[in-house]
């Protein structure tokens, strides 16, 4: 492994980073769609953090911003595969984490 | 997925966040042993800056510091069993973070 793939990881890690990166992932990956629905499952975020995390993910081809032709205020989210093929390293942090905590307790 | 399950993952990213951070468990991971040697792998990092991150990592159970008794300026550095557990997932990062320069550059 060399400095360059050091770096790779590095922009991975950064995708993953933030308070409210990670619950936003997940919130999509499990099937919330309505910015209504997504922000009252995620404890303690407000609205302007999750429109501002949301433009952020939008921008970085993470999450589709999509519009009802008909109905311009009901507006869907959903992970883009690109973000979605972040999934396993998320459960893979998560077993580690798990894993982490049983060690630093004993 | 529960909020529990979401501050596993933000801990298993913590402790493989911060500048020196991988690039410490890499060296150590391709079995520098040596302060100077594992300096000397990581461009643009200080004695300063390694010593504090290897007392850090030791604390955090990430690292073992050993001690020659015959020459006790003789300091060898060895990743734990429980940090060597993730170098897996940073090989994921980095194949995914490989992944996503191609996807942001085209």
């Amino acid at each position: 492994m060399d400095e360059k793939e050091i770096r790779y990881a590095q922009d991975a890690l950064y995708v993953l980073s933030g308070k409210w990166r990670m619950p936003v992932i997940l919130a999509l990956h499990n099937g919330l769609r309505r910015y209504r629905e997504i922000a009252q499952s995620i404890p303690g975020i407000t609205f302007s953090m999750l429109s501002k995390e949301l433009q952020i993910m939008e921008l970085n081809n993470l999450v589709l911003r999509m519009e009802d032709p008909d109905f311009p205020k009901h507006v869907e989210y959903k992970l883009t595969e690109y973000c979605e093929s972040l999934y396993p390293i998320v459960e893979s942090l998560v077993n580690w984490g798990r894993e982490h905590r049983k060690v630093i307790s004993t």
